[in-house]
């Protein structure tokens, strides 16, 4: 008997040791994400979905994602919000929808004129852009990652054509945000509606023209049925989401499922533009080849000009009396002057040439 | 004493228990790669190195990747045979320098008048490239990831502007491979010269022309004090590297750290475009302001169309008698056509957009 229960016990002891050992390497985390976007919505849930599957498999199981659409947490734009007061641990969102809130947030996506989504990623790692983004976050308590790209968006659809800036005097457009509000400096009524009513609204002559993303995701919305004039961009270059993650919520995690995350978001970011490269032009061809009375439209010069204006105007407002704001667009500025004169020689000068062969 | 030696016993099977599981939760391995560039080799270099710590981080340092440059294994075109053998583990090169071996090997770098990097990752990811590169390196055991994409390259330094296709008869340029043969089919007379050497050959008029990649390395080489004229790129719009793994090594990686493998490639390979992109505005900004000599040029509409032609006579040759690089040409082309007419009305259009706007 004593001798069972000596040994008893010190089975007991080392098996603890053991259990805790092993808890401590095993320790399992479950992050709750809150995205913007409505289940299964294309590109951009799949950007979340893709993400969460390789985070779980990297950790072999001891990090898991866990994605609550906006169905679910009924606060599409309530994001920031509930990262930041930790309802949620990480969110997937755009930080421009943040303006009314932090000013400054909303650098961080796609500025109209502004950079590529080749060229925004070389601000954000090579040219200070990660550090200003961090510096805008840092107060709320979260740190804020590229979350994936669109692309180049396009310039919306038109029901009549635009030739001059006189066509766009009092024009109803559902174009939100910033962007809207360069279109009004040049006359353009900007008005936000929800997504489901944009087809009937666009129908029925509530609007004239509509701005949503790209061939891909338009496509779904039906507007190349009722609209003709399909215009090129010049608003959103590289639209870029984002994922937010709680400071305190990042600190607990160890120092490998911290680079798993990181890794995961790097790559989930650049994979978006890949999958909306692909998606896009799949759809491009769908329209081209079901829908011929679509055309493709450049506004013209006097109007990109006078947008571009505009443009230049705002920032001015917004760099004015805000140190940070002025910093981050200066930053912005300069970046993109030396790295789009790289583009042009390169990928500018690439495409043009093809275009010159039969 | 007989207690003691029950229980020692007792622990020594529990602590055998233990440190046997914890082996095996901590089984850690070291993959040795060979890469075909020499020590701290700019940009390229830079890829496998962050792809190295990377890994090490993720898994917490079960993984770790020792890497060997050229100088340490003296092959650096001899990687492909190495991981082939097993003498190393992994790769780090470009799949176009085995097509002397392996044919089909040529279409997983970059084709003259091919998809530029963004468009060429959606046919790796989602247009069946993957699949087709697996296809053709299956038999020599080993698996073929994207390694670094430099984006659009130079189409290289010339002493005298070329204005004619006469100006191309009998002109002495260092271009290597398949755009090399491009080429030769329009007049000039390609050469390979060692990497050291390529200035002084340059400086003494022993070849008329350069190739090299784009201006962060070119600079290094110093061809602008010597040459004028930097000629816009049609022959690598998207030179992607490439990351080789003995497929039995492979294999023996439990699935979290091939996970963690896959995606710090792919993350990788996205990276060095972004740094290509920064590394090249930076030094193109250099070479304006302190070498104001240099000019950019594109080759006239006549050459383009000639080097077309023959990049498409050269491709027929290939396709001839070959059904797998047919079907690999067929998949390029028709990817291609599709994801072009995309990037024309998004990208395209954008960057010329903003050439009309001041």
């Amino acid at each position: 008997m004593r001798i069972r229960s000596v040994l008893s016990a010190a089975v007991m002891a080392i098996a603890t040791t053991f259990a805790s050992t092993q808890a401590l390497a095993q320790e399992t985390f479950t992050l709750r994400l809150a995205e913007t976007w409505g289940p299964n919505f294309p590109i951009f849930g799949d950007t979340t979905k893709n993400f969460a599957e390789r985070v779980e498999k990297m950790s072999d199981g001891r990090l898991k994602v866990r994605i609550d659409s906006a169905n679910k947490h009924k606060a599409p734009l309530g994001v920031f919000d509930m990262v930041k007061a930790g309802q949620y641990d990480m969110g997937h969102s755009a930080s421009y929808y943040w303006k009314g809130k932090v000013p400054e947030t909303l650098f961080f996506t796609s500025m109209p004129f502004g950079m590529t989504a080749v060229e925004q990623w070389a601000w954000f790692y090579h040219g200070g852009g990660m550090e200003l983004m961090q510096e805008v976050y840092e107060p709320h308590n979260m740190l804020s990652f590229p979350g994936g790209n669109t692309g180049v968006q396009m310039g919306g659809w038109f029901r009549k054509e635009i030739k001059t800036l006189e066509d766009l005097q009092g024009l109803k457009m559902r174009i939100p945000g910033f962007q809207g509000e360069v279109f009004a400096e040049v006359g353009v009524n900007p008005t936000n509606i929800a997504p489901g009513e944009l087809y009937t609204a666009l129908e029925r002559n509530t609007i004239d023209a509509v701005e949503w993303v790209g061939p891909a995701l338009d496509l779904r919305l039906g507007f190349q049925q009722i609209a003709d004039y399909y215009y090129t961009g010049w608003h959103e270059p590289a639209t870029e989401l984002q994922f937010l993650v709680n400071k305190k919520v990042w600190e607990k995690l160890p120092a490998d499922l911290q680079e798993i995350m990181r890794i995961a978001m790097r790559t989930a970011s650049y994979d978006m533009l890949i999958h909306s490269q692909h998606a896009n032009a799949e759809a491009w061809a769908t329209i081209k080849e079901k829908h011929p009375n679509v055309q493709i439209k450049q506004f013209p010069k006097e109007i990109f000009q006078a947008m571009y204006d505009a443009n230049e105007k705002l920032l001015a407002e917004a760099a004015e009396g805000n140190e940070q704001a002025a910093r981050i667009i200066e930053s912005q500025e300069n970046y993109l002057n030396q790295s789009r004169a790289y583009t042009d020689i390169s990928t500018r000068a690439y495409l043009n040439t093809m275009t010159e062969v039969e």
